[in-house]
Parts: C-alpha cells; structure tokens; sequence
C-alpha cells in the first residue's frame, strides 16, 4: 500500500495517469493465485517401474502421405530410434526403452526421484521431446523426402510394482510387435506381389494362424520369416552401454620439447540399439543392471 | 493349436524348423496382456474446464543459445502463437488460448468428450503437437538463426468447475505477464543502456514496487510503460473467429462462352490472436460465446 | 547416543541386559518412517459439491433376519434418519442429507476445507460415525428386536462441479426412491394380501409401466398410492433449521427476594427431517440458503 | 408413453388425477442418470499389498469419557482386537492386521480383487464393520462402563508394492507401538505414583532417549520395562491359523441300538491374535504363507 502511495504522487507529479494501475497487478495476482489449490497431485506410487508409452497420432494417414514403405520404412524406424535415444539422453533415469511400429516404451527406474515422481511431468517430458526431435532429425533420415506438417503424439503412464510385471510389459509388446509384422508381411507381399487389392488381402488371412501366414510367405514368395531383418520381427530395444572411445590426443611431456600423439581410452556410457529378443531370459541374465535394485 | 498342428507339419515337410514358434506368439501375447490392467483411469471430471499448460523446457538457456532479443524477442513470441494455432486446429474443443513468454494455457469446453476426457491424451496430444510444431515452423520465424537442438516443454492440467475460476486463472496468467514483464523491462533497460551487470540491476530492483519501477523507466529511460508493445504486456489471447474471405473464382455459365471471374465471399471460423485485458469484465461480455454452456 | 552409552552402562550395573535394544527402535522408527511417502493425496477438487452415499451392505438379508416390515419398516427408516442426523452433527459443513431404504447421501459445502478436503476423510468419517449410530440407536427403536449382528455399509464419493449438477443427483435419487417404493408396494400387496408367491408377483409386474401399477394398487386393493405416507414415496431430507426452543429458567432479581420462573427463547440450529419434492424448483427456492455460495 | 396413455384414460375414469405423474419419474430418472457419469474410477494398482489403516476420532476425548485406565486400558485393546477380527471375519482378502492403542492395519492380499479393488470398497466397509462392531462388542468388555455415545473412526489407504515395503510399513507401526508405550508408561508412572502433573511430567521427560526412560522406570519404580505385558509392547497381530476343533458328538452305528459318542477333530480356520515381534525376520520365516504369492 505504502508502494500504492509512491506511485500515485510519481503518477501525480509526472502527470502519467499510471498510478496505482501498476501495483493493481501484484494484488490481482495475488488475488487470482487461489486458482494454484486447483491443481492436483499426481505422484507415482514409490518402488514402482514408471513407464510411458508414446504413439504416433494419425500415423497410418502421416505414413501414407510421407510415401513410408510398406510394411517396414527403414527411414521411419531409424528416425523413431534417433528420437528414443534423444528422449534418454535428456531425460532422467530411463532405464530402458522399446520400440516398433510407431510407437516407443521409455522405461523409468523405479526408485527414480525425477521431477518427484509427478505423472505429468514424465508424460510431457517424453512426448514432446520425441516430437521436436522427430521434426529436427527428420531430414537426416528421409533425405529426399520433405516433412509435409508438424505430427502429433499421444503417451500414457503406466506403473509396475514388480520386475516380472515389467518384463511382461515388455514382452507384451514385443509379442505385439511379432504379431503385426508377420502380418502385415503377408498382406503386403500379397498386395505388391500377388497383386491383391487390400480388401482381397485382408480376406485371404482372415482367420488364418501364425502358421498359415509362415506357410503362404514360404510357399508363395519363398521367404522363411525367420530370415527377416530382426529390427521388423523383434523391434528395438534401446540400453545404456559402457564403451570404450579411442581419441587421439597431443600431449607435451615435460622433458620433451614436441608435442607428442598418444591414444587416450575413455569409457562413455552410450543409448544403444539392440534387436533382439527380449522375452526369454537371456536377454535379463545378460544385462542384469537394468533390473537391478540400485541401478 | 489346430493352427500349431498345422504348421508343425509344414514345419517337418518344408524342414524349416519355424512350426510352433510362431503361434506362441499369440499365445504369448494374450499371457502377457494382464499387464493391461495396471493402465489407471484419468478421466478428468465432467462439467469442468480441462486448462493444459505449457512451459518449454530450460528455457533460460535456450534463449541464450539461440540469442533471443532482451527483453521480449518478438520472432520467439510470434512462433510461439504460431505453435498454440496449430495446436488450437489440429485438436478438438479449445475454446480459448493464453500465452506468455515461454508459456501457454489451452482451455478445453467444460463440455468437452474429446478422448473421454482421459487427462494424459489432453495432455501429451498439447504437448506433442506444439512441440513439433516449434521445430517444423521454426525457420518461419527465425530466419538467420539456426534451431541447435531440439527443445522439450513439460505441461500439466487443471480443473476449473465454474466460470468465474477460469477467468481468475486466465487473470492469474495475465497479472503475472504484466508483472514479469514490467520487471523484464527495467532490469534490461538497466543492463542495456545503463551498464548495470545483472547482478547490480537485480540488487536495485530488490524491493521496488510496480510504481517504483515505473518510475525508473520514466525518469531514466523516458519510457512510459503504457505505451510498451500491447503483446509484450498482455500477452495473447487466441480464440476463434468467423472472418469473411474474398476469394476469386473463374466460372462458366452456361449460357456464355466464356469463363467469368466473380468474386466469393466464404465465412470461416478461424483462430485469432488478440493483445486485449482479459482480467476485467469486458473481454467476457464482448465474447460472450466463449463461456456460454453449449459453446 | 549418548542416550544408548547411559542405558548400555545402567544395564551393565543393573544386569538387567536391556542397554540399547531401546533406543533401537527410534533408530528403527525413522528407518521405516520412508513407508510414509507411499500415501498417496487425494484431496478432492476445490469448488465442487463432495457427495459421500452410504448403502447397507447385504442388507437384503440383514431386513429378512431383523424381520423388517414390507415393503417399508417405519422403525428402520427412521433408525436410518436417526444415524443421519448423528452424521451431520458430529461432523463438519455438510448442507443437506437425502435418505431412502437403506442408503444415504451426505452433501459437503462446496467451500469446504474439512480435513484439507480429504476423500478418505470425508468416506470413513461419514460411515463410521453411521455404523456405530446404527447399533447405538437400534434399541430406541426396535424395542422388540435385538439386535444379531454389526451390519456394515459401504461409501463412495462423488464430486459436483455446478448447483444444477448436486440438485440432479438428488432427483436421482428421489425418482429412484419414488421408483422403487412404487414397485415393491404393488409386489408386498400381491404378495401379502393376494397370496401370490414372489416370483408370481415378479411376473405379474414385469413389463408393467408407473401406471399399471397405480391401476393394480387402486382396482385390486383399493389403494391411491398418491396417499402413501411421504416418508415412503419422497424419501427423507435432512436440512438444517433455526429452531426457537423456549425453556424455563429460575432467575433471582437483585432486589427481590425470591426466585423467579421466567421463560427463555434460545434459537438454535437443528437438523430438521423432511418428507417433501426436491425434484421441483420450489424446495430450493424456500430454502436458498443451502446452495448459496457462502453457506 | 404407451404406458401414460393407458394411465391417463385410468385416472379420468377413476377420477383420481394421478396419470402420467407417475411415469414422469422413470423419464425424470434417466434424465438425471447422467450424474453417475461423475464418479471416478478408484482401482487399486494390481499386484500391490493393500493397507487400510483406521484409528479412532477423538479418542483422547473418548478414553476420558469413558475413564480408560491409563497408559493401557486391557479392556478397550481387547475390543480393539475383537472388532479387528471381525473385520477379517466379514471382510474378503485380509492376510493379517496389526493394531495398537486406537489404531489397526489391515492389510489385505496382493493379488485380492475384492470389489475390483476399488479403494473406497476397501477403507468404507473396514471402517463401517469395526465401527458396528465397536458398539456391538461394547458391552462384553466394559461391563461396567456404559457406552455415552458412538465413536468415530477415520481411515486411509495405502499401497505396497514389495513384499520388504510392506514388512517396513508393519515394522513401523510396531516400533511406533514401543515408542509410545515407553514414553506413557514412564508418564503415567510419574503422575499416578510420584504425584507429578501432567505437565511436570511432560517436561521431565523432554529430550529423554530410551535409555533414560528405561532408568528412571527401573531405579524410580522398581520396573523393568522388558517385563511389561507383550501385547502393550508389541501391540497385537492377528493372523489366519488352522486350529482343530474337537468337538463330541453324538452318532448312531447302524448295528447298533443306541446312540454312542464320539470325539470328532475338525480342522477350522480362525483368526488369531499374537503379541510378538514382527520387526525381526523371525515371525516372517515362521509364517512364510503370509507373504506368499499365492496366498
């Protein structure tokens, strides 16, 4: 009030009219911030895998429009990884990710303390990082081809309690991942080969088992699915790696009047793409760390 | 399993060895699909005003970076509307935007079903697509300066169960554009022009009231405040508007031989930035549609 | 620790070998104290009406072995109000309750800041208080009937953002009372006064509309279901009353010489039951103040 | 609306006006249906233990009222335990419960999906059960202390993931149960036997560890605290136990004329109360079926 008094003699004296006008703002905004207690707690319960899980938004008719190859666009798939490891290297305490199609897990550690657990925050973060990413690193993998519009993602949060719930997660969506593609293996190679309108395609597998859609890629097109690229079968999981960096780097030694080359070792810790299965347990037994209480 | 035994004999005749592997995928699948269960239930409460706000991400050292005019850049302002418009167009039931500074308010219809009003769609879709959009018309905007790195931008959502605490929520936004930008100004103005290092020019803003500040801008500077950029001290408002278009078009009648060009006039309903108070009475009355119930 | 080195050498002089096994549990204490940060807030939404409905649990047979009388028992109906009215003064702010059978709704202030808004609060506070108001008051009003057994009840809450939203979920519950009543009326008549066996009665009504019952009640047993008690066809609301209570009080004037009998209106604040519509505009236009914000 | 025809024809000819006012309030209850679309889902994340934890309302108030023997009254912790039982009795799913003073946990089993795990199914029928049962029991162990009036109980839950959080969480109950129960034993023995106030001995036994209360209840008052009854110390665990009951009774062997007796073991399934440690991994390598997954 006292700052009310000042400034109404400044406004008086230097006849602006300004006057109280200003500090009105301060009480008004401390008279509005009531609105704040409308905000909601949306902690993650402690001890819990917090994983969000992003999808492309509209992506059949986005991949139509950006000519993406049918079934599997390498470009688009890459693009979606470069994302991934982006998302993990900005973030904090993801543990591990995976992806296919158009869609990517980002797995949180679960005694991550990150942004105190708030929901939002992880969802957010993940999805409109993914985003800029997408559009920034687009022209590095679809070299010939112009982004047409800026595209959307959708995410969601979910929790874990135990590592088993988490490898079944995993192993959901890889299981998912395997399902389509074998699938849309086949409609395709009818589609592009046998030259069947899609209708036609989607009745001819109808009904049919995952045998049968192995037995029609043999014998029709002479491809044993088990020889696709393992990134369209398996998808890809996305570790952090200890590597060994070499660099070359001139030194002077003290004795020595030039300077000298040596090879420095350095050990990075790097976002890595894996192909692989995820659903046995080898691929736990091999990297134990991710699982692991303190990792 | 008919389909296992199918294939195992395929399997035996063709000597490939892939039979049952691939139907235990589905079996797989549906084993791990429990893990569906764990997804919660985030349906915002009907009835109310879903607000999604948006924040972008260290943002303090991005506009370093990136060399964003003091204290107001006006090509980040403006691609920052551009992104809320996108946004506004691609996703459903935004009645009204706010934005300032690196921030932005969208606030859904009360009566809003867009995704069931699942809080995390509301959510990541605003983020994603305004995050993307930042990258994609970045260039619009910034035309010398390269974007370096993608930028992430975290949001969360509030409810608002009547009329009266949306609006005091927009005027909490506006009140506190008004107050930082006020502050923005002088601490500049002193930086800039006076020499001031920042840390001088906060110690001589400690304490000083929105008159005081004022003042300082007047007498040394010889700025009265009020007449600062309308978008710079309130911020921008985006809501939907009919506007007439004029178009031109070539028609034939039938009767003539030649093509005619006749003038078109097209109402469209589209998104407009407005630099106007929205604390007081008056915005609310001039647009009334806004608040109305069946809006 | 200082502490232990006291009680580990009085334990040595003493023999008695208790030393620091106790200060043990201190240390134990805030070592666990971390499982504190698993409660999660559930504070509900300012501004909205906080509806917690109570129903008897497995009170279906609860009435058969308590023999309550068909289709209504006036002394359970009013045990049920009695525990109502026991609710809404021990506890805080709520502005109206709604009762039928064997369920009760307890309306919160919208304003309300009782134990921070706390939906736990609200749900076990309410029922609890019920359920031991429920045994507690059985005997003054089944004289005859003991009592066999605790019976239980479960609660929900429910938030209403609007005035018209809280006075529709009260209709609801009064049409479903008037709905019901009506029904098991006609079911209690073909059963007790013409003999049918349940499931005849339940054929009989299946299928039948409000006014083939009303036919059945007036032209098989001369009924007019409009002169049903009020208590049966409207429910019960429980509001609060000023009440002018006049009690007499011996008063000693300072120069008489004897003491006085004079009467004293005291006004005071009670819970008042009512029988009546709340469907209708009237009953909340008679009593504003339920709804008005600062009530 | 055929059904109003019908009624409208009636009521003209019986003259009695009542009509379609009755098939209004089917109309009017679908109309105000909508409002059941404004409860929010409240399901327990799966695969964590479930904590419903109640303590008395005012119970300092109530153990005055009600001249409880200080610091332990061995009738209202035996009412405690009573109600608590019949809770587990009632109630689905409950693997063991913890209680002392006018508090008890119940913890209900991981993999429960009792009312789908809706947490406001879980903390209303515990608290609501116990309450009913408070007063039901009442008489049973204050035989000769009426009760004045119902209490209230107030609840809340929470969630475990791991089996060690939930060990932790009944640890810290436990260790709070000796804190506590030191502290006003030692108090209660200053007031009742050295005459102190209670305020002199509140301020006597400000910043005292463990130790020294241990002191002065051995050297003041001849008490070794380690001979205290279990469950003041330790409070009360309730668990599922196979008793065998034997029970005579009376048969008839078919060559036989008369009826003979016999002994006849039946294997129940009671719930029992225990006043052991529970902080040690003893009790839990004792009753390893608490914890197991399948339980």
């Amino acid at each position: 009030m006292l700052g009310c008094l000042r400034a109404a003699v400044a406004a008086i004296s230097a006849d602006r009219g300004a006057g109280c006008v200003r500090c009105r703002f301060s009480m008004a905004k401390s008279k509005f911030e009531y609105v704040r207690d409308f905000e909601t707690d949306d902690t993650c319960l402690p001890n819990c895998w917090i994983v969000v899980r992003l999808d492309g938004r509209n992506f059949h008719r986005f991949a139509e429009q950006h000519e993406f190859k049918k079934p599997n666009d390498d470009r688009a798939l890459h693009l979606m990884t470069k994302c991934a490891q982006t998302v993990m290297q900005e973030l904090e305490d993801i543990a591990i990710a995976y992806g296919q199609s158009d869609e990517y897990s980002f797995v949180f550690k679960r005694k991550s303390k990150w942004f105190k657990r708030r929901a939002s925050k992880f969802m957010t973060h993940v999805v409109s990082q993914f985003a800029s990413s997408y559009v920034f690193y687009w022209k590095d993998y679809f070299k010939d081809q112009q982004l047409l519009y800026p595209p959307g993602f959708d995410g969601r949060i979910v929790l874990y309690p135990s590592n088993q719930n988490l490898k079944d997660y995993l192993s959901w969506r890889q299981a998912d991942c395997h399902i389509n593609n074998l699938y849309n293996t086949v409609f395709w190679m009818l589609v592009q080969r046998s030259g069947l309108t899609p209708v036609q395609a989607q009745d001819r597998l109808q009904g049919t088992l995952a045998g049968d859609k192995n037995e029609i890629l043999f014998s029709e097109f002479n491809i044993n699915y088990n020889n696709e690229p393992l990134m369209y079968r398996k998808g890809t999981v996305l570790i952090w790696q200890k590597v060994n960096e070499v660099m070359t780097k001139k030194i002077k030694l003290p004795k020595e009047s030039e300077e000298k080359e040596v090879e420095v070792t350095r050990t990075r810790t790097k976002v890595v793409p894996l192909h692989c299965d995820i659903i046995g347990e080898q691929f736990w037994e091999e990297y134990p760390e991710i699982l692991a209480e303190d990792s």
